[in-house]
């Protein structure tokens, strides 16, 4: 094999693809990036079995071929080369010649054979987003997957596609996130789990540009993204997600709105008096015209008044200052409306067309306290 | 006590004074900043007894007073405060009450009693040197300290003041470095060996102006920083530094002008096929006109050539790469000279008017290969 192509292209689609390399496998092939050159285009693709990239750069293929490179050693090669054409050649021994002018580089390399490729996908119908909209509606949802396994599918998001709205759904136990896109067409009613691994890698690799699109579509067991000569193919989680309607109630007793970064910078401060891996909740006063905000530990305590504007009944509630920090981190309004039934049951904090919705539990802050 | 002031300046003098505060102590005081408002002015202080910073910040003071708080948690809070005027006040419970805005924090606070304050300095007489130039001769010296302390001496930097000259040196067995710096008055010769922790933290805090003065005074145990209403007291290393010019010979056999940034690159590039903890030399092999770099390792072999201008003999010498990296890094000239004597004595890489020697000794490649 012999193919010359510029640094540039080449880091851009290493980069790409490594997001499919695993850090820790026991299989050395895993930890290779393939580069197939047996047509006349060149195409890089990683595949860790989960979750597999293709990307296709472009280049001058000078000899067909294909061979198999560790994934971190040829990535920090090619970022170091000055910045001109390089030649990745391979003879019979195994070995790959990677040369940028005079510098010249010998690495081990793999024969493609035992690479596994990207399932072949049969696209049946996709839907189609904005890299920008996808990117948004991933970083709105992904923190409040739950990051072990003991729960396979809690460490998945529901992507919920019914007529022209595409609803993505993660929860954890203590919380809940719903956002709702609106899609350009009508669509049949679908409903896949996809990992939240995935999610963040895509996230990363899409350059989240309005006028960009990227094609989903689904399979059986896959969901494929495709986007800017890139395809990203990963498994689903199988199983039935969690019945989430019946949860979620839009009667309240006491509803607040409130400046939403006012808010979030006093959560802020007052986490600084916790420790980490320690429980104490932020005790919320609701009272007519203001809301106290208070968090007691051994470090000291604080206290804060907000103004608000409030319908309902007044409210002392307990909750985990983490989870409101993470809700309302991703809710682009000024003000926001918190909804609340009493201090056991959840907190709505939604929009008026529920384009947004993010429940969290409260916690029982005399137990704690 | 009751002080106010801004944010602002809140902020900068407890992150100036924080560089003094240790990580690890079981003194809890040494953990603290003291806040020393007994007169109509607001000074911070952190002392871990080796370093010692004060810095005075502008505030208005309502009642005098001092009082210690814990260095780590008195920042984070002051850091997340709203950007406005920020109230400090203690009650007789040693309780120290932060309000800005609305929100209002309460933390522990310690009696200043126990704080130890900066030793108290006989000024006879000083240098003075600009913020940038301080900060580049410790950056253009600084690695190459002993990062360990079974040589004390090591640890820390010369400051050698002879006339008009500044002469800086640091060296760790394998390498040395030498700085020469013109000061604008003369002065009485004067040799001191400054821990290198201290020019670290030093060159952290100053600005790096170059219309900004520092003078530096000494007195038998301690060297003295003034610049900009902070001072920075350190103790000295005890004992005399080594005899370095007999290390140094301006003899030659082989000169060789390079392109700095090429060489640096090309050694660069190379260092990825080295694991890290692995000594795998970088091989140069000097001729006429070219001179190839090759490094061979079990990831891989890279070789790559340069143009040179050389005279005297061929040679072939052998290097720890992270050595002329970190030589070559902090040299500001396009074209650097490389002078060798054979392949077991040490290289220079320096200016004609000596400004900046780097000695780095080889390597016997053929015993590690």
């Amino acid at each position: 094999m012999k193919i010359i192509c510029s640094k540039s292209n080449l880091v851009r689609g290493v980069s790409i693809v490594s997001k499919a390399v695993p850090s820790k496998t026991t299989m050395p092939i895993l930890e290779c990036i393939l580069i197939d050159a047996s047509a006349d285009i060149i195409k890089l693709t990683a595949n860790d079995m989960e979750l597999g990239i293709e990307t296709q750069i472009e280049g001058e293929v000078e000899e067909r071929g294909i061979i198999a490179l560790n994934a971190r050693i040829f990535s920090e090669i090619v970022r170091k080369l000055p910045d001109n054409d390089v030649t990745i050649k391979t003879d019979e021994s195994s070995q790959a010649i990677i040369t940028c002018e005079k510098a010249k580089f010998n690495i081990a390399a793999q024969s493609g054979e035992d690479f596994s490729y990207l399932p072949v996908i049969e696209k049946e119908s996709y839907i189609t987003v904005s890299e920008f909209t996808l990117k948004e509606v991933i970083r709105q949802t992904i923190f409040s997957i739950a990051d072990n396994d003991t729960n396979k599918m809690m460490t998945g998001e529901l992507f919920e596609i019914d007529d022209n709205i595409l609803k993505v759904v993660s929860l954890d136990g203590h919380r809940i996130s719903i956002r709702k896109i609106e899609l350009k067409d009508n669509y049949s009613p679908r409903k896949v789990i996809v990992p939240g691994k995935t999610l963040q890698e895509i996230s990363k690799i899409i350059g989240g540009e309005a006028d960009v699109n990227v094609d989903i579509s689904f399979t059986k067991n896959h969901i494929v993204f495709e986007f800017d000569k890139t395809v990203v193919v990963s498994r689903l989680i199988e199983g039935n997600y969690f019945k989430i309607n019946q949860m979620l109630s839009s009667d309240y007793e006491t509803k607040v709105k409130i400046h939403k970064k006012e808010l979030l910078d006093c959560i802020d401060r007052a986490t600084l008096l916790i420790k980490e891996g320690e429980k104490k909740p932020i005790i919320i006063d609701i009272r007519d015209e203001s809301m106290e905000l208070k968090i007691k530990s051994q470090i000291g305590s604080m206290d804060e008044e907000i103004l608000i504007t409030k319908e309902g009944k007044d409210l002392l509630i307990g909750f985990n200052p983490k989870f409101l920090i993470d809700a309302l981190r991703v809710i682009d309004d000024e003000e926001v409306d918190l909804y609340f039934m009493n201090a056991k049951a959840p907190c709505f904090i939604k929009n008026e067309n529920e384009s947004y919705i993010y429940l969290i539990l409260p916690v029982n802050f005399n137990a704690v306290a």
